[in-house]
Order: structure tokens, then C-alpha cells, then sequence
């Protein structure tokens, strides 16, 4: 542990030392129990991390993720952090775990899926890595694979993420082919470059490779074996949920899963729906991040263990029902449908506040629900069950 | 009491029950302490209370608002809450405590204020009230002294506020002078509609008249001599804080609390920073309330024991220091100047969250302290210590 009772402890640096153990296999799916050992703490999985872009979850206080929605990992983004605070300040700040005041595990995706979102505004060069310009004030900027291990060091998360092209959907064989083999060049760029150098804080950190290959079973295939080659402490799948149809995107996964190696954490990378989570878990996905709890929670979708709730809708106006009188979260029971819905058609941000902390609280509740029924043997009865319950409209 | 232990008792319908005790009298200043007695609780005096225009005070968790700001009396806007939710549904609910879920006392200005800041979209005509158009959809309205008493009583605030005409700064004379005497006319309309009528739930609300006369010291007198003869249960002096110079607003308020009755509340509406508060509290001003703690707190303006921080400038950039380090509350603790800034400066909501929590729970302790102040007897020596700290620019 880098922190003892909320002092810092000097500890020898470390590049690598995550654990994992498998607690608990599901005799019907792939589906089981784990727990990641990092220096900032212990990540049950499977887990679902909510997205800090960043640095801070979108309108949910950290006082909320830590007690309410018991969080045990957040996300950071590389591309954000790096524009915004930047780098300097994240090192006088001494991480961020320290600029941001979130003292468990933290996972900083590698900023790929946003530089290539930038479309016109950035080029690619193989050798090199991506020139592009910032959303913010067009200014421009190199990511390279040693680039983003560096400042991956700099912010200090738990878990960094390789620097990979991921492909948009649809995307041709040949291009998909091709992006590929680049982010594999790049993926032995990045293993080398963070084995070569040290955590800058007092804590380790771990590289995590990412399977690209787009809708195309043999590149996945060769991607995920590839990936499981480098015999990293944990792998990735990206390039999925970025607009392809779902089947495609569990076929994928499932491929994935069947290659990347049993005993370390296998990450699904943007995945999605409460459902999407609960199918992939069946695969053998350990880890989840996405934005949609908080997205959705900003423009008043609701989840919940009876479906989804469009809380601008007519139908909420004279519900003065509580939002979820099952949850243990107080924005659950102390609010109710009537005020909520009237908190977003009046533009109010409390809206969004609270559509954010319940449906993050749902996400968390859902994957600790899971890890229960894996560990009683009933998780395949309970997917079947609840499945088309969280996936209703109401 | 209307609830006991969660439970709504429903006990026989009162108008009027509201008890006011002092508690202790300042011997250098007309500061008092007293206490407040209402069915949803008692409100200590001097009070701050936060504003809730909608009903929810904006980018603060209710939860927050309790435990954390200690916020004993929240305000409500007549004006907003007609148009929306609307009566209907608050009728529905129950009042706006059901409604959105505070159950403490609720004081609900008359929208004499909002209305007339309309300017172009309402016309007054004395006889009847002022005819105005919705900001929302232009939808045209008709705002009467009786009609204002009947959505008030439909709201279900603990305080109800008469129908005023709050005049503008600068206001001609002649122009104060007769906006003065139809106030006057309203409110013994207002006062009538009130005691005609009953409260809709199962608990007491009582009215507070208005005193007026814009800049003008006979005109205060007069309103404040009529105000007063209407021997309501607590009186508020309005349209101060409008623009006019601080020591303009100083002499008027001085002029109306000398006339007002010392055994009943006074309420200075819409004041102010925290050092008008501080010089308010001294004349014997009881209850305040300002959008200025929230409001500021969401464009990143702190107010702080030490002064005023603007947490967008750049010298917070590298201050890793908590946000106050003297505060009891987890945001002051928890967060860093610099990641203030850093959600501020990327347009966080987290920012405003963290800024208007701050703020609120700035203004209650400021409050408290100053009871407590008044109650040791070293009210004055605080003050002349406390006002040029709170007052600076950091």
C-alpha cells in the first residue's frame, strides 16, 4: 500500500505487481469471481468502473461514489488529462489520485478512442504514432506509444492502457487488417517503453494490451493471440460498442474471451447496457467501464431492476412514488419520480446529479448482485430472470 | 407538528401558530438571537436560508442541504412553481414538502419580485393585480393579491409572503410613492384572502407583508409604520439589494427595523454578501436570503473565513492545499484548490456542485457563529474582526 492511515509511505518503487485470483468459477458460463490485488486497494470483480474523464465522475460527488455507489476503480482519460489539468500539474500534484482526492484504484484508458474520434483533426503515422489538435484550442500534439506510457506514468493511475487505433464500425477488412497490425507495432512499443521505465509515485502500475480487429473473426482471433502473447497482467478488448450491432459485438467478445488467458482479468472496454454487461460476464469479461450511466443519467434515463425510465416523460408528472424504494442509495427513496422529472423538464441541475448517483449506484449494484450469484451457483437463473426485467421500457 | 415520525398526522387545520421567543439581545449592536417555531421545526435566528427556486436548491443534494450545509429553512419562488410544476401537482403531492422532500420549514416568496423584473411582458392594474406572460411559452397570466395568498396556500410554505410591487434602482419619486401605496392596497388584500382562508395540509403557514419606498426615508417610514399596523407574526423589508449602493441599502433597512416591532421576526429580503449580512444582523435583521452563495458558487466565486476566491484564476493552478482546511465539511477537505479550478476551468459540473455546497455551507456557519457571537456577548468585537477578513479579494 502507497498509503498508511492517509499518510504517504515512501515504498520502494515498483513497475508491476498486480494480483489476481479467480475466487469462484460458474459451472453453466464463463462467468466467475475474482479479485485484483493493487497497491491502491482491491477491485471485486466482475466490476463495472465509472468513467471520470477528467479526473472527476460527471456531476457526482466523490463523497457519493466512495459511500452510496461504493465504487472500487474509476477511469481517467489519457487524451482529457493530458489537454487538462496536464501533465505538469498531475506531477506537482503528485498523481492523480492526489489532484483528484480518490484514493482507491484508478485505470486511465490511453487516450486512442478519442484521438481517432477526432476524424479530420489528426494523421496517422505508423512510425510515428498520431499528430492531432486539440478539441480545446487547435493546437497540436504528437501521441506516440512511448508518448502516452509516459504520461500514463505521469498521472499514476493503477492500470494504464495501451496506445491503440480503434477502429469505427463499419470498417473495411483491409482497413481493419491493417489498423491492427499497427496498434500490435505499437503494443510492443508501449510493453517496452513501460518496462523500461518506473511508476513515478510510490505505488506500481500495470500495462494492459487491447484486442483490436474490428467485426472480423479472424483478426480478432489473431489480435486476441497477439495480445496474450505480450503475457501482460491483464488484457483488453477494445473496439467494440462503437456502433455495431450487438450480436456482432458478443461475438466478438466471445471470441476474445476464448483466446485471452484465463487467469488474468479480461477487460471489455466501453460495454454498455446493464444486459450487455451481464451477457459479456457469461463470457468470462471481468472488468467494464462506460459512460452511458452517466450520460444517460444527465439526460434523465433511469435504470432500474424493472427497466428503464425516461424520466421527462408526461407519464412521471403526479408519480410521487419514491424513484426506487428497494435501493438502499437516499436519492432513491427521498426523491420522488414527480419532483425528479420535474427537476429535468425545469433544466435543473440537481436533475442530472441525481440520475447520475442512481443509475452509477444501479451499475455497482449490478455487478456486486452478479458476483453474489456466481458465488451461489445461480448466476445462469438469474440472468435469465432478470434480463428482460433491466432491459424494459417503462 | 404535522409529521411524527415520518408518519403525517392529521391534526385540525390552523392559520396562524407560528411563536417567535428572543432569546438574547446584543448590548452594543440590535442584534438579537431568538427562535422560530413552526410546525416543520424551529429555525434559530439570525438565519441564512438557501435559495430553492424550484424547489430544489440548485446543484445541492437535499441530503447535503441537511447534514452537511444544516440549512434549517429553504425558500421557494411562488412565481416559478406555478408555471412549474404547477399547482396541480403540488396540490397532488401534497404540498412542496411532499413534493420534494424537505421537511423542514419552507418560506415561499410572493413572485412580486419575478413578475416585475418581466419588465415588457406584464402590465399592473391596480384593481385587479399584474397581468404578465410565462418566460416559459409566453402563456398569459394574471398574478392578483388573493390569487398569489391562493397558490401559496396551495404551495404550503411555513411562510407566505405578500404580493408586492418591488421597485427598481434608480425610481423616481413619485414613481416609488404610488408603486408604495398599491403594495399597501394589495396587502390588505392579501391579508384578507389570508385569513379567510385555511391551510390545505395538515399544518399552520403564516404571512409576512412587505415593506417598500425604494431609496426614500419617508416613504420607508411610512411603509414600514403601515406594515407594521397590519400586526402580522413577522415582518420583511424588499426592495433592497436591487443596485443601489450598499450604504443606501444600510440607511433603509436601519430606518425599517427602527419601526418594525422588536418581538417579531424581520426579513430582509434578497441580502446579500456575507459582510451585508454581518451589518444587517447588527440593525436586528433575522432572517436572510440571497441566490448569491449558490449563484456564485457555480461561477467559481468562494466565499471563505479568510475572503473571496476566484477559483478560475490561474494562481490556484499548482495550490494543492485543501479548499478550506478550518471547515467541517468533506468538500473543503476532500478537494483541492487546484482541482477546483481544473473542474472549473474544463466546465465540470462537479465545479458548481462542489462551489455552491461550499458557499451554503460558508453562509450557515457564518450565521451560527455570529448566534453564538451574540450570545457571548462579543458580537461587536467579531464583527469589527471578521468584516474586513471575509471582505477581501484573494
Amino acid at each position: 500500500m502507497g498509503k498508511i492511515g492517509g499518510i504517504a509511505v515512501f515504498l520502494p518503487k515498483f513497475t508491476n505487481n498486480m494480483e489476481f485470483i479467480i475466487n469462484i468459477k460458474d459451472s453453466k458460463s464463463s462467468a466467475r469471481t475474482g479479485t485484483i490485488k493493487t497497491d491502491h486497494g482491491i477491485i471485486e470483480t466482475p466490476i463495472f468502473m465509472p468513467v471520470g474523464t477528467l479526473g472527476g465522475v460527471k456531476a457526482v460527488h466523490t463523497q457519493h461514489l466512495e459511500e452510496n455507489v461504493k465504487a472500487q476503480i474509476i477511469l481517467g482519460n489519457t487524451y482529457h488529462l493530458y489537454l487538462r489539468p496536464g501533465i505538469e500539474v498531475l506531477e506537482a500534484a503528485g498523481g492523480l489520485h492526489k489532484f483528484n482526492g480518490w484514493d482507491k484504484p484508478i485505470l486511465t484508458d490511453s487516450g486512442g478512442f478519442q484521438v481517432f474520434s477526432l476524424n479530420h483533426r489528426r494523421k496517422i503515422k505508423p512510425d510515428e504514432g498520431v499528430w492531432f489538435q486539440s478539441h480545446i484550442d487547435g493546437s497540436h500534439h504528437l501521441f506516440s506509444p512511448e508518448k502516452v506510457m509516459d504520461i500514463q506514468r505521469s498521472i499514476g493511475a493503477d492500470i494504464i492502457m495501451a496506445f491503440d487505433e480503434c477502429t469505427p464500425y463499419p470498417c473495411e477488412y483491409s482497413y481493419a487488417k491493417n489498423s491492427m497490425r499497427i496498434t500490435h507495432q505499437w503494443l510492443e512499443r508501449c510493453c517496452r517503453r513501460f518496462d523500461e521505465t518506473e511508476g513515478k509515485y510510490a505505488y506500481s502500475q500495470t500495462l494492459f494490451p487491447i484486442v483490436q480487429g474490428s467485426v472480423y473473426k479472424d483478426l480478432r482471433r489473431e489480435s486476441a493471440e497477439f495480445t496474450a502473447s505480450m503475457n501482460r497482467e491483464g488484457n483488453a478488448i477494445g473496439g467494440v460498442s462503437v456502433g455495431e450491432p450487438t450480436e456482432l459485438m458478443y461475438e466478438m467478445t466471445e471470441i476474445c474471451c476464448s483466446i485471452l488467458p484465463e487467469d488474468k482479468p479480461r477487460y471489455l472496454m466501453g460495454v454498455g447496457t446493464p444486459a450487455n454487461i451481464i451477457e459479456c460476464m457469461a463470457m468470462g469479461v471481468d472488468m467494464f467501464d462506460c459512460v452511458m450511466p452517466t450520460r444517460n443519467g444527465r439526460n434523465g434515463m433511469l435504470f432500474t431492476w424493472n427497466g428503464m425510465l425516461n424520466m421527462r416523460n408526461e407519464k412521471w408528472k403526479f408519480d410521487f412514488s419514491p424513484l426506487d424504494e428497494n435501493s438502499d442509495l437516499f436519492a432513491d427513496q427521498k426523491y420522488s419520480k414527480a419532483f425528479l422529472r420535474h427537476l429535468y423538464t425545469a433544466n435543473e441541475m440537481l436533475g442530472p446529479m441525481i440520475g447520475s448517483l442512481h443509475n452509477l449506484h444501479f451499475y455497482l449494484d449490478l455487478v456486486k448482485t452478479a458476483r453474489k450469484k456466481i458465488e451461489e451457483g445461480a448466476f445462469a437463473t438469474w440472468k435469465d430472470e432478470i434480463l428482460p426485467m433491466i432491459s424494459r421500457k417503462l
